[in-house]
């Protein structure tokens, strides 16, 4: 299908997390339509392996691609970390994920050269931030840690209160901060929605990074370099995908794009092989 | 394909959770031969709904079928909550549930005819529980939580200390356990992983109900009824399939099944539509 700048920009997620992504790039972009999908008849990616996960990031795109969509943002760190080669190989528009961004931004930040990343088991055994951040700065000490509970604590709204703190704790108390590490990158796009606590137990010292804001500005970058920028507020549009029955997503999904959502269209996905 | 005596069990279940039926089945059952299907590639199915999980049950189904097996055990309550209809419907085999047997244990172990039910938000919402309760005794209270954030603790290891216990304290002590119930039913088969916590939790005046060993007594019954048991000692096999790359399944299957897996083969499922 053939996109202009009028077209809408396509974001996907494997859920509700990437809503968090959509928040900033609404906000960044107000004019712009977007559509967004969310897979979540096979949520998480986060636990699931490079191939099953650029498996199911292909499908997405292609859903996407027959909506028009002139741009497309991988909302999602494991499926930026292991599809976005696949991705740009076979898509005719251009693709932003949310590691490049958000690495940016930490790489800029710390004062001590010292930044720990946390996401999902998927995320951090790709290497994709440490291999980010390296290709920015070479003299950057990196740590990370798997975090695979703060998802379904997300998920389950339990933000605040002891059970996410001794959670946090457990993750975050066993060395990851003892390093002189000043900035703390939420690899996973649900971990917004726990900053509050990340940032009590790490510490006023630390600056956490959260990668939302940073995509939005590049996906502004990309846009204005091809003249693709929508400048007029009418039929500004916003639809929602998703995989598996819209209930659960429409509830769970207003605490993360921070207003309530209208409705969603359940679709199904073409997986090949 | 056509099957017989010598012909393996079938089990299937969103991952790992089910190992813990199959153990109780092996155990039961040491000379029968089981195949054992995990959909990696898709867990959970706890947070999906009915219409997905019953799509991905039959394919989990015609797979094993492809193995020839003899009974089909839904070793997961999310799924026998789901699709037990639609799989009695579309197979030629005996299909063996997870959710009548653990009821009707609980319908028998109770005293004070209180009971409370335990599970994923799928399998509560389905009201497979108290349906299956009220058709073996009419006069029972049935009270019911669903626990959403157990899968990922027994998946993550997290099986004892403080985080698992606030977690079961917050689930369970909200009323549900106030009632004069006497009898606990862990409708989800990764909750026996956390039943030490659970009952330290509930206090010694409750029991605790998990359907494994109940659903192995069944599959016996079953084919003794239709003369399909497998008597000899010689070429017992086990076959594990999983949907995504089996690494993460050997190491965490281990826990599950109570010894090590030696190996798991990767197979795409035939979704329709």
């Amino acid at each position: 299908m053939r996109h202009d700048r009028h077209s809408p920009i396509g974001v996907f997620d494997s859920g509700v997390g990437g809503l968090t992504v959509l928040k900033a790039l609404i906000e960044r972009l107000p004019l712009e339509s977007t559509v967004y999908l969310g897979d979540t008849a096979r949520v998480p990616y986060g636990t699931k392996s490079p191939e099953v996960v650029t498996k199911y990031s292909l499908a997405n795109a292609e859903v996407l691609l027959e909506y028009g969509v002139k741009l497309l943002v991988v909302a999602c760190n494991t499926a930026s970390a292991a599809a976005l080669p696949a991705l740009r190989e076979a898509l005719p528009i251009p693709v932003v994920g949310v590691i490049t961004p958000g690495a940016t931004v930490a790489a800029h930040a710390t004062k001590t050269g010292k930044i720990a990343v946390i996401g999902t088991p998927g995320t951090i055994a790709s290497g994709a931030y440490q291999q980010a951040l390296a290709s920015i700065r070479t003299d950057l000490e990196v740590h990370t840690q798997a975090c695979p509970l703060f998802v379904p604590l997300a998920e389950e709204g339990w933000v605040e209160g002891e059970v996410p703190r001794m959670v946090a704790e457990k993750y975050l108390s066993g060395g990851l901060l003892s390093r002189g590490v000043d900035t703390l990158v939420l690899g996973c796009t649900h971990y917004p929605l726990l900053s509050t606590i990340i940032q009590q137990v790490a510490g006023p010292a630390v600056t956490l990074v959260d990668s939302a804001h940073a995509t939005a500005d590049r996906v502004a970058e990309v846009l204005q370099e091809r003249d693709l920028l929508k400048r007029e507020r009418l039929a500004t549009e916003r639809h929602y995908l998703v995989t598996d029955t819209p209930n659960r997503f429409i509830e769970v999904g207003a605490r993360f794009l921070g207003h309530s959502i209208s409705g969603a269209r359940q679709i199904d996905l073409k997986l090949k092989g």
